[in-house]
């Protein structure tokens, strides 16, 4: 894409002035508009070191209202982000709906200065390019716009910048050995940058590549493309959405379909059952330690019928883990902040951190479960969510080198009602009963329809279901237990 | 304090069991009891290396309900908290109504660790304690309860527990060089420690010290204490609130009034204000640069009528500083999550990092303005906000090392007239009024009133207030970028 750019291209004063009012008033106009109609937008200037993105950054922001967009400039994490899987520190930073999220360098500078550093880069690169295919994708499937601006100045426009910031005393220190080292290995990284940015030139979030030599017409540059892109899409268009099918390679569900049952085939005595937990509690204690020493993060996640115990459950599993390296999530219904961002966020926000245990408690299968069977979603939606929620799995595992855990607690009906009435006649137990729950087993069939299109479609090579048989509680704490074992050890 | 401890205390196994059985039991009742009465909760465990703070923690852990309350394990701070404030971290981990914030290791520790590694420690110290104070005594007149709990163990019991831990494989990592350098410190910090809990051992949020060689008593003390405590809370009790005016020392206000005037004495025309402001902000730039090179944060905060211009202000003030740098934080009602918390809690969340500028667009002075006018909060509250904001500002001021502007815009009723209607009548501006805005202004002299007391009663010499005359709209903004420049020259 860079050997297209015409890097002559200029603009003279007047009729600069003239235009950038113009946009400028255009793109205010668009601001409110997005607002009024709920669209979250990213917006990102990717560019050469020197190339204007503090400039163009600058520009933009003049024409819009502080109370509606948040500026993100991207530099090297922080100790906490590098702890987490590569993309963490966007998906935190994704826009509310209304809000404009403005990115000054993105996971782009982000995926090209780490790979870069590494030898065998390339192989690395092609990972993090599917993964932010991916994430662009559910971004826009989502209703998110992706406006992608990359600044290209040629390697002398770039020296001689570069040696004109040195000049200036206030400039001077922004200009380290390491930029020098950089600009040095122009000639190297342009045609990496070139095959990123085509591989990441998709319908839903094209790149637009501007010529930036003269920093007037880049200028005018970068704003025409925001405010026709948005134009476009405030007037209606949804340009992209139907030419999406062929970038989804669908993750592989496994063969063997998963089969749910409620009573266990070699039931033990609560007495066998909690002598065996004791023996697996200190063996966890260990692997724990050895999970936290060597940096791998694990994530457990529980789903199941209401009352098929996944709370005592989850207790017995962290009883003799250290409680510094472990975290419950316990999912309820989102917030007003949660509600207003992908699906997705609030549990990529809670990535535990290399070497932490995360135990959701519910989770993101909502979307396929309560959601879908509640219409809180459309069925477009929970139907894209298979595909999605696979994706997220997959990259999970690949960028963090942890593993993911997912159980599914099943219960016969009959069990369940036998536990409704039992808590609703203790006073120790009855805040655990709830109408809602009444009302959740009124639904059971459309629920179980829904559980086993979830089971068959979300059980992957890479992230299986474990259905754990929990009419008996007690021998289902030690198939979770063994389970979570059984997967820590192949981690390390 | 630790002199008084009698560290030969046991308990035997059988009525460990039963009595550990019955406290669980308790505390678990205690959890749901709080949640319902949406008190936030604080509990935290200090103590010396190795005297059982994580088994203390465990023990705990075990009788709570997961979905209720969130474990902090304080250790050394991320790069994103050593750029903040001391107390940042833990304000924004302050448990919002109904939850319970277990803290292992604290703030306590932190500033000990701190202190031990300076020469001259014992007056920053000092410096710490008072913050500490005022931090515990806010969010406890906010109805939080707060819990403390020191464990105690000798320097022999210290060294025959570490000596354990580095013989078991499973531990023996945990007991660096660093804990053995601490250890060797054992006698000269006992003084110090007993001298910090002596001077925190405050009505609103006492200590309890433990007597903890014998871990089995020392977890049933730990229990009983919370126990005792925190049933003591929910039977109605809330002990310590009367006595708790000694501790206030009021940040003096300024001798002079701050007088409000929306005429400004020496006006000047567009032309020569817009060209003041040109060579303004080229200063401003450079002073920018400089703020950030030496990392020191600054706050910049407009309140004012509405229509009196902050927006624009705000533009102008920011136009050539470096996007990079500052963050333009918008204060509207607060969110749910927000309302959960001290109302102070979404300010400080905000403070800009080491080197930044954080703009507030509307502030904490809500408290003290719309929320007192429109009845949002209770009398007691918002008459209680003077003294908790002077701190706030002074505490920021003194542990960040930055300052903090705090601009009025006063308008006249009659311009503000002229303004609103402007707006009502032009298609493009129309958007910036509501039916709000108009009944805000039927209220002008409840404001007035209230305003006038804020400025009285806040504009410390450390904060002082800043009345902008904004009936000229130009002179305000050369009248308010003069004064962040001013100020951040003194800074430098």
């Amino acid at each position: 894409m860079l050997d297209k750019v015409d890097l002559t291209k200029t603009v003279d004063e007047a009729s600069f002035d003239e235009s950038l009012t113009g946009y400028k008033q255009r793109m205010s106009v668009l601001q409110r508009t997005l607002r009024d109609q709920k669209t979250p937008t990213i917006i990102l200037i990717e560019g050469w070191n020197a190339s204007g993105i503090t400039m163009s950054t600058q520009a933009i922001i003049q024409s819009l209202d502080p109370r509606g967009f948040t500026l993100h400039a991207i530099d090297k994490p922080t100790d906490e982000e590098k702890s987490r899987p590569f993309l963490w520190r966007f998906w935190t930073r994704t826009p509310p709906r209304g809000r404009i999220a403005l990115f000054a360098r993105s996971w782009y500078s982000r995926a090209i200065s780490e790979e870069m550093q590494r030898s065998a880069w390339k192989k690395s690169l092609e990972g993090k390019i599917h993964s932010i295919n991916t994430f662009e994708r559910q971004l826009t499937d989502d209703g998110t716009v992706i406006i992608k601006i990359f600044l290209h100045i040629g390697r002398e426009e770039q020296k001689s910048r570069l040696e004109e910031r040195e000049r200036n005393p206030l400039t001077a220190w922004l200009v380290t050995p390491s930029i020098w080292h950089v600009h040095n290995q122009y000639d190297t990284s342009k045609p990496v940058i070139d095959d990123l940015l085509g591989k990441t030139n998709t319908d839903f979030a094209p790149w637009t590549v501007i010529e930036a030599t003269d920093r007037k017409y880049a200028i005018l540059k970068v704003y025409s493309t925001l405010v026709k892109a948005l134009e476009k899409r405030v007037g209606g268009g949804k340009d992209g959405h139907s030419k999406r099918g062929k970038d989804k390679e669908q993750v592989r569900p496994r063969k063997n379909p998963v089969k749910r049952s409620s009573a266990p085939e070699n039931a033990c005595t609560k007495e066998d059952c909690q002598q065996q937990l004791n023996t697996l509690q200190i063996e966890m204690l260990e692997l724990h330690y050895l999970l936290f020493k060597r940096k791998i993060p694990l994530v457990i996640m529980y789903e199941g019928w209401d009352a098929a115990g996944k709370g005592g459950n989850i207790t017995r599993i962290a009883r003799y883990m250290n409680p510094l390296g472990y975290d419950v999530i316990p999912i309820a219904a989102p917030d007003q902040s949660e509600k207003e961002h992908h699906y997705l966020w609030r549990f990529i926000k809670n990535y535990p951190r290399a070497g932490h245990i995360a135990i959701y408690d519910r989770s993101w299968y909502g979307r396929v479960l309560v959601e879908r069977v509640e219409g809180f979603c459309s069925a477009p939606e929970w139907q894209r969510a298979y595909l999605e929620i696979n994706e997220m799995e997959e990259d999970y595992v690949m960028s963090s080198g942890g593993g993911i855990v997912k159980f599914w607690l099943e219960i016969s009906k009959e069990e369940q009602l036998k536990r409704f009435q039992q808590r609703a006649s203790d006073p120790s137990k009855i805040h655990k009963i709830t109408e809602e729950d009444w009302r959740n087993r009124e639904k059971w069939d459309q629920y179980d329809e829904a559980i086993d299109e979830m089971l068959a479609r979300t059980s992957t090579s890479i992230a299986p279901w474990t259905v754990v048989e929990s009419d008996d509680k007690w021998y289902a704490r030690v198939k979770a237990l063994t389970t979570v074992i059984d997967c820590a050890r192949t981690l390390l």
